[in-house]
């Protein structure tokens, strides 16, 4: 391990939260609602503790794939920490537990909050609190690497990192140099801004439609209403998040190669073709389940609310415009299962994805005919048309199954910490390790994790930021080897 | 396929369930409570169905694999379909699905019910209920092997139906003929007649004896008692059913070994090992949660109610001495997930199996390490001191995955068609696919199934038969390549 060249990362890593603190800071001085000092000495803090790691280890420049592993995992942390000191220190006195686990929840792009009054926050820690998600939403370490010399390992971090631009196939995009990554977020903020627009267009203020873009396009849910997109109750911004959370689901090089004028990429993509089947099938089911209970007056009502409710949960975003509880059970039973399925890889989702499915299935598939069947045949499986390495067969299956026995594990947990109801406990887990937001029971659409005791709170905390970093980048540190020169 | 040898099988398995008919037909005339006649028209009209297919076809001698997968799924179907024809035709008039679920449920070790008062019917209705257990312990097929000509591809069936003998490990015990089948048999047996003079010594009335050994040995749970063995509430009963549910749910072949005195197996043997070592684990904690939070006045007390209740789950048989959903909710959690473990391999368990876990632990562990950590290093998988072949890594992960998808669908099956809250119809399936018969919610285990629509008990009766088929034996009859030449 190469301590001063993560020491000169994460000293950058707090400089760049620093003084990205100047967005809510001037918006806090637009609202004039006191919270402005808050900002300016947080960044203050946040830069000071930035500076000297940076500078003094300015001259180390080698990172290995550990380093990538180690930055990725305490840079999250650290930057939650800091990003919290505005509540911390702001006079709505937020615990560190909660300051902490709303900023892991906004960097993760989960949306879980334990706010019970989201309005009564002044606007200017409402925007920092939107802002993590678009900071978070294209893997927070990728703006670092933009910063970072060239041959630094940028792609060791960027592997660590679940992000956008990680694809599992053999044609994945290496962000070989920096342009590659600045592509990235140029498309990544060129959707903000033209969601920004649409919204403003119907009628949203800019600020409130700023706030909806971020939580929108990386996937995220924060909102500043306290009924969330519900609050407008407005058909065209239901379906123009819609698209956007449909947007914001899809493998991010696919716009690229769109941009380009290669349409063939996204027909010949077997992921982007499950994704769309499972939201039309979900969709479709709900939606049919809606109306026929008649829990909406027009197919077109039952269409537009299962249409939002499973997208949102489908990519992880956590936005709601109903209270889906008070829905027909068997809506909600789909809605539970659309939660393990997740959007695409490289995209600005977490969750399963769906090119995991696509794997197990095949491999499934293949196996059990193999072993059942026809003794001789050899498994090998096809994605985009091109076979695919074994190892990414092992990666698919563990990462499913590691994610089970997390949720079966984790809910032991929050019983034992919590009392939770048992549904509760585990929709609880499925939330923050898929990085969804709302769930079922106590920490249903209506409700939040304010009740969640402090140990609950660090618990799930974690199981965000694991869940962002696709596990096993997160969970490696548990290795003795991951420790051995 | 040969279709002629397969009427020649069914034919046998015809014969023999009939004639097995004569056991409850001797205890309802004991009894004289006016059940006998069912049992004589029954046994005729069992018989009469099978005697012309064993005649007409008894030429036919010829079994592949595939046609052993026929029999085993159609043989299940069609033994539960005339066993159940006792309570239709009874006064207590039990529908055709109620007779076929209860039946399917017997044979499938499962022990889920459909009788609100079991006191009710008489003991002859009641004895037949428990020999299902009894037959179905050891895999119903093998005992019709036992009756099949040398070289009619024995194995085949033992190999598609999940049995004692069966272990996933290069060592197979391959039941070469009937010698080996007819030793196994006879340990079983012997377990059985031990367990029935333990529970007479004790005080327990012969009827009631031989009921329970059957349900226990066969890790089954029926009961004649409306209260399960919790009727009894006695210390000396509950702990030597926990000694035989945990014999039940080892290995056979390890009696076998242990019996030529090579104690030297049960040593080196990896599984039992991590059934052990789970046992201790949930024992443990449950008993610590039931201590602590003053549910049973002493920490006897709560040793022996949470041994009796984790040893009955885990090992798929599903007695009760306590209604565990009033104990606190984190010893509840505790018990699910130890519905998800299940016992050994090759014992008369079903569920997932601790084999499963060990394999799969191995497996990702390895995965991990070298996508992350050492590339270069090769998975190799040891269990019982040697290496496993790639096949099986294939199989334990994909029946864990396949399970998995089954909750999750089935779930949503059971919303549908019951409208039961979500964790009610998760529990429900898991009970049945894992074999289990109580869960959580509305099949509680002071609950039962007779709620459940006709629908729904017809979905979890093909549940259990798959779950006890250990899946891939019944469901590669969808794949279109079974049904090629």
């Amino acid at each position: 391990m190469h301590f001063t060249s993560i020491a000169n990362v994460l000293g950058k890593l707090l400089i760049v939260t620093g003084l990205s603190m100047v967005f809510p800071f001037l918006v806090s001085l637009y609202y004039q609602e006191g919270d402005s000092p808050c900002f300016a000495i947080s960044a203050l803090i946040t830069t000071a503790l930035g500076l000297p790691l940076w500078w003094f280890f300015r001259r180390s420049n080698d990172l290995d794939t550990k380093d990538g592993i180690f930055i990725a995992v305490f840079g999250w942390i650290m930057v939650s920490a800091v990003s919290g000191i505005p509540y911390v220190i702001h006079q709505t006195n937020l615990s560190f537990t909660d300051a902490f686990f709303e900023m892991m929840s906004g960097y993760t792009t989960s949306g879980a909050t334990i706010l019970t009054d989201i309005e009564a926050l002044p606007h200017g820690l409402l925007f920092w609190r939107s802002q993590t998600h678009l900071m978070g939403g294209m893997g927070f370490l990728t703006l670092v690497i933009i910063f970072l010399p060239h041959g630094m390992g940028g792609l060791r971090i960027f592997r660590a990192e679940s992000s956008p631009g990680q694809v599992i196939t053999k044609e994945r995009f290496t962000p070989r140099n920096k342009d590659a990554m600045i592509r990235l977020w140029a498309i990544y903020l060129a959707l903000n801004i033209l969601l920004i627009i649409l919204l403003s267009v119907g009628g949203m203020s800019i600020y409130d439609a700023m706030c909806h873009a971020f939580g929108t396009v990386s996937t995220s849910g924060y909102s500043p209403k306290n009924a969330s997109i519900g609050h407008y109750n407005n058909a065209y911004f239901d379906w123009v998040l819609i698209i956007f959370m449909f947007l914001g689901g899809m493998t991010f090089i696919l716009f690229y190669q769109i941009l380009k004028g290669d349409w063939k990429s996204l027909k010949i993509n077997t992921e982007f073709r499950w994704y769309v089947g499972f939201l039309l099938f979900f969709c479709g089911i709900v939606t049919w389940i809606l109306w026929r209970n008649g829990t909406y007056d027009s197919i077109g009502e039952s269409l537009r609310y299962a249409t939002f409710q499973v997208m949102s949960l489908m990519t992880t975003t956590g936005f709601t415009t109903a209270d889906y509880e008070q829905w027909p059970r068997a809506a909600q039973m789909f809605l539970l299962v659309v939660c393990f399925i997740g959007a695409c890889a490289g995209s600005t989702t977490s969750g399963i994805k769906v090119v995991h499915y696509v794997i197990i299935w095949k491999y499934i598939v293949a196996s059990v005919k193999r072993i059942f069947l026809q003794p001789l045949t050899v498994v090998s499986i096809r994605l985009n048309g091109r076979q695919i390495d074994f190892s990414m067969i092992d990666l698919a299956v563990s990462y499913f199954i590691v994610n089970v026995f997390l949720i079966l594990g984790g809910s032991c947990f929050m019983v034992m910490s919590d009392n939770m109801d048992l549904f509760s406990a585990m929709s609880s887990v499925i939330s923050t390790l898929m990085n969804i937001g709302p769930g079922f029971g106590s920490i249903g659409p209506s409700k939040n994790y304010a009740h969640i005791s402090d140990v609950g709170k660090w618990f799930l905390s974690w199981n965000m930021m694991i869940g962002r970093l696709e596990l096993f980048s997160a969970l490696v540190i548990f290795y003795p080897s991951f420790w051995r020169k």
